[in-house]
């Protein structure tokens, strides 16, 4: 039950969904932590983390639109941010904030959970902020071989020449791993029955990883496990980086069983 | 269970009690409202209130030091407001905050409710914020024969001509109606275990009002109830000014015996 040493933790984000809320709260309930968690959206995000500074609310996970806009209010970035200049998670400790990005910590965490090999070659589809985490989380990993698919040519550029990566706007051969880091797929989204990569290349491929959440079958995961190839989910990521904030938030490492059920819970329509 | 959709209602003081959490989410879980509460306090509470319009948090309940503090960053301050310059709880409607006072609103009500008489003579006990709200609660509702008690002559002389009542340091007669506004009484206080008017004062009255909830039974009313005077506890005070906040917040309007639950629960130890 709620009551006045009860800490609050919460997100910001253009359009709330439910898996944070009922992921961490499941979570505090299973561990009997005094915490209370619930999302939030707000038209004024610098007001927003105004308040969760003078509220003391404990911590806050940023989703699209504010990862970068909320950088400037904040009070230390650490390296996941400083990597790729994108914020998912902001920690106060008596109002002091550090912003942290476990959307990275939780991509590095996959690559070595599932021993991805440095010498295989990789291919990444976008350059939004999820890409960004994804590019700098193989570079981290000691990947070399990396090639980076953008529709927007200079972005993909950019971003290449940052990790001394190539990148181009069609995919011209093929690679041992394609990650998925854009929209297409995604459930509500105008390509969400599209393949992220062409057929042939998935084919072609050993591993693919996904990082939309919803559906947790992609018509790129779908195709995938048609070709029995090995498959990460986005459903991973979002679990994996949620528990990385949990962590955060509270100090307490939940177990798998724990985890299980909250994901379980927290997926439910 | 909380989900995206859950209204946020909360309270800002200094030392937050679990009164306002207990009774509130009680009321929501009885009447099956989407909504959660909880007491926060704040060393900003410029930041605090901003962070409120940014995050649509839809009520905040304010209490000791922020009365006053306030009322700058505030949109409409209602008559309630104006009567005595103290807020005790702020409504947000898509950003606009407007501020009422729901202790003189209740304290009308109790006034009401128990058929004090305009023709009685009143002593008020107490200049500051809480007095503000009785004097102007009684003058409101038609009472001519007030008299201000108030160590600080000067606080208690200018209530005094604003309402056109008298103000003493000193009682020197006696009064039908004696309201405690002040913490003499109170539990953890200086003078928790002194009675807030002389004991002749007292035995020769009609009603003592008290507005000290904690303990519900303070030495004047326990004085009071010796001498089988009609007594108003600040408990009632302080659970009908909780109720109009629940009806602003929510616009449902809870049932006496719901009230009655709620209560109780919250005045739990």
């Amino acid at each position: 039950m709620i009551n006045k040493d009860t800490m609050l933790c919460m997100s910001l984000s253009a359009r709330p969904g439910n898996f944070g809320t009922r992921f961490h709260n499941s979570l505090y309930e299973q561990l009997g932590l005094n915490f209370v968690y619930k999302a939030f959206s707000t038209n004024n995000i610098e007001d927003a983390i105004k308040g969760i500074r003078a509220l003391s609310i404990r911590g806050c996970a940023i989703s699209m639109p504010f990862k970068e806009a909320c950088m400037p209010f904040l009070d230390t970035l650490t390296d996941s941010v400083l990597a790729i200049d994108s914020v998912n998670t902001i920690v106060n400790d008596n109002g002091h904030l550090t912003a942290y990005n476990t959307d990275y910590i939780a991509i590095r965490k996959l690559i070595s959970q599932y021993r991805l090999c440095q010498s295989q070659s990789v291919m990444i589809h976008g350059s939004g902020g999820m890409a960004k985490a994804v590019i700098a989380a193989f570079y981290d990993a000691g990947f070399k071989n990396v090639t980076i698919l953008a529709r927007h040519e200079a972005a993909g550029q950019s971003l290449a020449q940052k990790y001394h990566f190539s990148a181009v706007t069609h995919p011209t051969k093929h690679y041992d791993i394609l990650v998925n880091a854009t929209p297409i797929g995604m459930s509500g989204g105008a390509d969400s029955d599209k393949l992220s990569f062409p057929a042939e290349l998935i084919h072609k491929a050993c591993v693919v990883f996904e990082v939309i959440a919803m559906p947790v079958c992609t018509p790129l995961i779908n195709e995938a496990k048609r070709h029995n190839l090995m498959t990460i989910s986005g459903r991973e990521v979002m679990i994996l980086q949620a528990v990385e904030q949990f962590i955060l938030y509270t100090g307490q490492t939940p177990t798998d069983a724990q985890i299980s059920i909250a994901a379980d819970l927290a997926s439910q329509a």
